[in-house]
């Protein structure tokens, strides 16, 4: 069995070190709302869920140190940490729903111990929502035999608490006996794909190839892939999806090949204010992430580099939305409508 | 001015080492069929013109070892050479080319001068065809502003004797000034977009950006690139075109945003004994080339890796093929069969 990802025990926070993986499985202690932000923007800990429940465990380290309960002074925090990453719409939501749920508090000393209940309760959700999807994903596929899948960047446990959510699919198909093989995009620049879901996959014994992001075309024109499964950073009221990127072209080749696209992602990935994924802030990051691998440098000192992080796939390209509310598919707007007219 | 990728000085032949791009510029000296073999199954040279060529001068250093003029040993060194890698028509193409023109030799002595020749003949035809090639290409460029364009892999100067194909395009809308910005596909999993393309470029302050290949989708709906430009291991007589992996899904993406995706390569990389790209060999190498960057594992010890050097991309998708002798459109294979009828 995989460790948690976010591991809360006595007021203590401690995460998986994901930029140490595959070579070392360590774990570091997180002290402070800052040395959260580091952990976040450097991705020590990243995936949209994951980055959610790490955001509220800082803002329970932060509320901890607190000598006097002062609204603004968590509401500033919460804003500190939330420009930490600009795209995964998770992070965000979870820093909101905490401050609101601060809000009903005017006990300073009790709030300390409600608001690390509720970073649990917060956790405790993502693997129960998790393991969720992973069954109404799984539903999807109809065929008796066992089928070959592929996922791009890592929307496995290690980008939530627990279980993942395209790879929480895989993971219950693996249980189902169901899976042939997955073919996992090693996701450059920083390679989550190669080293994390290959790596998370491995460690279960669940059969995985890697292949470089440029050879899935190649792939789905060779053999047959019987459907993708990515993650989700945020997806827009319309179902535009933004996730890691590389997922926006893998979209486009799985539809000139016919493959069925599906996103996996919670109701709380949703975001409703936004129309369109062209409102949705693309992250660029620096320049060394593609230039640099491992800290050596492979291209040309001084080159150009255009590094942005996610790209966004339009709904017309999405087979369906596969969320712990079931798996959304048809008209995606009409369909996203109706889920948040229910709530 | 960049130094020429193989050059021939009394009956020596060296190469540029592009293992070394871009931290070093070097040349080494192949002074055996052998050393040739291995000069091209490592990359020292590659690139499907630049192959033909070394190839040829393989054979040349061969011939001038013989001790008698044995037509069989001749033969049996090309195909050892031939071997090598089995996707780029040009290197059988030369090499038969060379075999065809020993034939017509009685006398070793003379043939031993003869042959050197001959490949110096086939570098010149090199240069002189992708000179043909860049002006033919930038004329399709009609617009009056400059333009912003994309390439893969490396089609440069390097890839060729002199000047390049996609590459040569390049440089003409350059000098011509018609160009704003090419962005180079890293190119995964050896990176020879980010290495060498990029190296190439800034040596004659050509502007540059490099993006990871799984970007160019994100490019395409961000920014109006106006053509894509790559080169060719082999096309079919349908028009079919194999290239580095990668290519394929590039012009599917690049077919979503309607760019025009033009391949550049010489009529000898047509092979028209071969009716559609599904009976291109497409080379399959070694895990270590997805595993490692720069001789440092990246991706977990004993990973199953796929790992195809090309891909083909269906006729359907290329807007044009620029050769020597104009620009192929419209219906590929009678634009072609058209080409062969003439010859």
């Amino acid at each position: 069995m995989l460790p948690k990802t976010i591991t809360i025990q006595n007021k203590k926070v401690f995460l998986i070190d994901q930029t140490a993986i595959p070579h070392e499985l360590k774990t570091v202690e997180i002290k402070t709302l800052e040395g959260m932000f580091i952990a976040i923007q450097t991705m020590v800990v990243r995936g949209a869920p994951a980055i959610g429940v790490a955001a509220a465990a800082g803002m329970a380290l932060f509320i901890e140190q607190l000598s006097n309960l002062d609204q603004t002074q968590i509401i500033k925090a919460g804003e500190y940490l939330k420009s930490s990453r600009p795209t995964a719409v998770n992070l965000a939501w979870a820093v909101d729903k905490l401050i609101q749920f601060t809000k009903s508090h005017q006990d300073l000393s009790r709030l300390k111990s409600a608001v690390w209940q509720f970073v649990d309760e917060l956790a405790a959700d993502d693997e129960r929502i998790n393991r969720a999807m992973g069954k109404y994903g799984a539903d999807l596929i109809k065929a008796k035999k066992q089928v070959t899948v592929l996922t791009h960047c890592n929307a496995g446990s290690l980008a939530t608490v627990y279980w993942g959510t395209a790879l929480g699919v895989i993971r219950e198909l693996h249980q189902r006996q169901q899976l042939k093989m997955v073919f996992a995009d090693e996701t450059r620049p920083r390679l989550q794909g190669g080293k994390i879901t290959a790596w998370e996959l491995m460690q279960e014994n669940i059969p995985v190839t890697v292949i470089s992001d440029n050879m899935a075309a190649y792939l789905m024109s060779k053999e047959k892939i019987d459907a993708i499964f990515v993650g989700a950073d945020r997806v827009a009221a319309n179902g535009d999806a933004a996730n890691k990127i590389g997922t926006y072209g893998l979209a486009i080749v799985a539809n000139y090949h016919k493959v069925p696209f599906y996103v996996v992602a919670p109701i709380s990935t949703i975001d409703i204010k936004i129309a369109s994924g062209r409102e949705i802030p693309i992250e660029e990051r620096c320049a060394e992430e593609v230039t640099h691998i491992n800290g050596h440098q492979v291209l040309p000192v001084d080159v150009k580099v255009f590094n942005p992080a996610f790209d966004v796939t339009p709904a017309e390209l999405i087979a369906g939305i596969v969320t712990e509310k079931g798996v959304l598919t048809g008209n995606l707007a009409q369909a996203i409508k109706k889920v948040f007219a229910v709530d």
